[in-house]
């Protein structure tokens, strides 16, 4: 599978959530690469990815960062492929010093940020834009926007057949 | 020019932030169309377009909405197309809620976030994610990046010459 | 019993709170049914089950949802009957995400807004919409209220007999 | 017309927010009186109001207030009816002071919140309270729902008639 | 030991954190009383205690609740008494809605808020206020602001001591 | 008038909200003296005058500073009488900042906190401090108090009389 | 004099606060320079100006940015010279957004943060690490500090001479 | 070794954080003493602690402490050495309390702050500060920033070459 999509995070501590991402395209059939690279530790690998991940095939980036999560923005600085940007939950202010760090970009360098911890929704974020070209891609989207639809429904169904008590008690235990 | 980009916005008096966003999709030479829809006052309208999206040749939608910002994820709930939310400044909570409200979708459903009251961005975004599979748009990205580098050197070079304060005096009035 | 009031959840990890809505609706005897609709994932049931509400004789919709919570939002776009709205806690923001997502709603659409993790309170201001109309439904939230105050008195008075480090020890361990 | 709403608020000063409420409720030929009642500065007379309130032939208080607002909780606490809570924006915290001190009610004791400074979403919501039990309180707010949505979808096709530039400087000048 | 200060709380579910002021004030030789009264669940008898409580000999009154704290300023709306209010923290908001709703009173109507759990430091507060004309309790807060600082400066000589590991293992495990 | 409460700020920027202490004050009649410290910028000024307090016949000290307050934490530290911390609202944060470093006091030193700009209320609270052993000063407050009253009353009175919108016309232009 | 300290910022937007920065420092006499250096719209020269900061003699950089601010923090990673950040203020989020992007930096790179719109403290705080090592700007600093107190007591003398309402009218106008 | 660097802290329960500062003060090979001064409990010994610490030979402060953290900001009151802030994270508010209380100086008295528990970064920035004027320390600084760097790309490098899966499995269990 040919890599289009770039998952960096700024520290091997984000893998747990930015395995999401990597997860959801494998399912969705996108060809990736995975590495750390930190804004602040290794800037000239940060630069270096960035201007080079055009000419490389890859046609997004996704940043995973904490903090003060400058990962996105650094390399939404050095390219035009869109960079997507997933804020890392840590343990002080609930997240807000991650998201507003990177989503409250000024005009000229977007970065398509997702929720707090939204790895899984970056990853189907860079399978949507992809899909914009490639139909096999979108077919795959479709799908699994379409299992989603179903996996709720019959949750829904279930639900309604034996009730929340026995629900609570034999389906979420 | 063909029309690629949606801009839809909940209310008329988004217009004058979600301006910006036609103005840039203008000068990097991106076709659009631009109206208001309501995901509160006229559902079926935007479940409607949600659905006709694809099938009308956008690549994405870009939606700008206000407080219980809710527009970009009915849109993104119904098309696999990238959706494009813009959190719209209003007088409470410092525009934290329309920010909340479409940046903190759950898994399966991604809105691409930018800065409050970042329509600029929004544009530039679309224009980056059409970019991926279009040279004339990932050209005009590239001048445009340029242009902005320059106008920053530009100014830096006359304030370093001119002084501060004669700077603040004579460009800043 | 007749079926009054539509309790609905966007994920069934949300059932452990919103089965509270369910408890304090049986105990005021007021009819209810329950199930899992997703604005996202499952938005064109979410339209439909909001289209036919009234006509199924439902008085009153509850919605609980987390994060981006669009779930009451877009059930009270399509119907009048009053849409009162639960939002979940989850890991970050302190459930500010939700809460503002919820309450913030436009001019035109109210949604009646509870407390993060509220649930029983959203079933007693069910309640207390159909006891408007309902005397049997009236004097049970009577009797609830009652109970209540006099749970307080007791433990007030239990307090103030044993003293606090009795209390403590034997009636919080 | 039948007095059937209770229109308070906690300082004069919040008149001009809360006459929206009256306004909507006017349109919406529902009955209702209007007064200003302080938790803190007259608390003998919102202990009155809550506890006749139901023999007065109210079906709905409405409790507009700012800062640490009170009032609506104060009258939920002493009646049965649905009591609806408007959080009026002040200077300080954005209005989060107001909205946090409406919406965030023990479990027992619900008040149904709407948006900071949301008083017409008040009227409407208890108008909808009203309209499950009379049709012609129904009726007008199907009129109003509808004549919302004509609303946005004029001003829609004329801004997508005239394009953008026109309409901000002819339309919103 | 006369009774000068009352200690009430909306739950007995703040007792363990509200059991501080009551510990405080035996160890200041401070005499109070100490129940659960609820602004919302016993509203009549809030009103009682409030306006009885000049004349049962208090001074001071100590507030503690949670969520839309209420109970300092209804308690503080019916007595010229200093009211303490202590913002007990609860699972949403990081219990920023406690201390808003208790601190951003009104003009017209204070109620001395003290920091988040801040039970003990109500009681140095009311102590400090009755000693204001009581020796004795003046004496002894001096002796417990004298043995505060004596605390610290046996860590800090300590810790300057053994060194920063030792002190870690050996007295913090 | 003897003076018994020192009204301190951190800069005479704060003076048109200190003030209203003042004028509250001297409606009161109670006696005070009123001057500017720093804690930042006169240190042992604050050191000097929170020591001589007591001994200078002060019974309460109200302190007013915005950003990062220090000021009535710093008077705290260096006096056992009850001191008053007054947040002043600045440009940033919404006040949040001057809130939060005078109420979140550590265990052992309570700084009475009222809100935002709450510098009447800061008056008051001293006026009660000094009513619980001042017949006269209790009995100003109980005039304070019912003639508070009395005016919502009369507006109450009024704008039931003729209607919002006159109200609005000619009360409120 | 020798330009020791660099002065850098987002934008010239940032001008009117930032020059502040450079008055302090040409009343403390300590030398600098000043430009526009944008971490996403120059990044190059960000790269640039950081790794020879420390060559061209100088001894502390200040950065300051509004928004997703990571202009400091870009520097940050390129020099191990200290680095002062200064958060803008912008419309939205009361600058939290600013704050939290330059203070909320990943162990191993910090940023020594100042106040929002901090720009004079930006300048003394430079001062002051250079004055660890040059008694006159050392000297320096204590003559501004001394006339800092000064002024403070000045205005205190006035104000308690002349009461606060001459004050407010003659010296606040 | 020169002791250069005082660490104080409001209490010994930050020392888990603080010690952070001391290990990494080691490493670098900068001298520093460590010890508890309390502005609010030990208020003179942080007067004379301020007063002192560049006679004794201090060329940085580094305080940390939680909650109204008062402590950084009354040292730097009372110097012209640079002070640097560590806000710590206690239970509520996520920290946003002692950051606040730290960083919001007014004009004229900085604490270069730094992130919520960033006691690290405290050391690193001291080091920094003291590297300007040494080469040594400069140099031991380089080493560190080097090794930093290094450790991400091994951790890159490792990631890469055996995946997520059994990276998440092997290197962070």
């Amino acid at each position: 599978m040919k890599v289009q999509v770039g998952i960096i995070m700024g520290s091997d501590s984000d893998l747990p959530i930015m395995a999401e991402t990597a997860k959801i395209l494998d399912q969705l059939e996108v060809g990736y690469e995975l590495t750390v690279i930190s804004a602040h530790r290794t800037p000239e690998r940060a630069v270096t990815y960035a201007r080079e991940a055009r000419r490389n095939g890859l046609k997004v980036i996704i940043a995973g960062a904490g903090g003060a999560a400058h990962l996105a923005g650094v390399i939404a600085a050095l390219t035009t492929l869109p960079v997507i940007g997933v804020p890392i939950l840590t343990k002080s202010l609930g997240g807000a010093d991650a998201l507003y760090s990177i989503v409250q970009m000024p005009p000229g360098i977007p970065v398509a940020t997702v929720a707090i911890n939204g790895a899984k929704n970056a990853g189907i974020l860079a399978a949507q834009i992809i899909g914009c070209y490639d139909s096999v891609i979108e077919n795959n989207l479709d799908i699994f926007k379409e299992s989603m639809r179903a996996v709720v429904d019959n949750k829904a169904e279930k639900l309604e057949a034996k009730g929340y008590k026995a629900y609570l008690k034999e389906d979420m235990a």
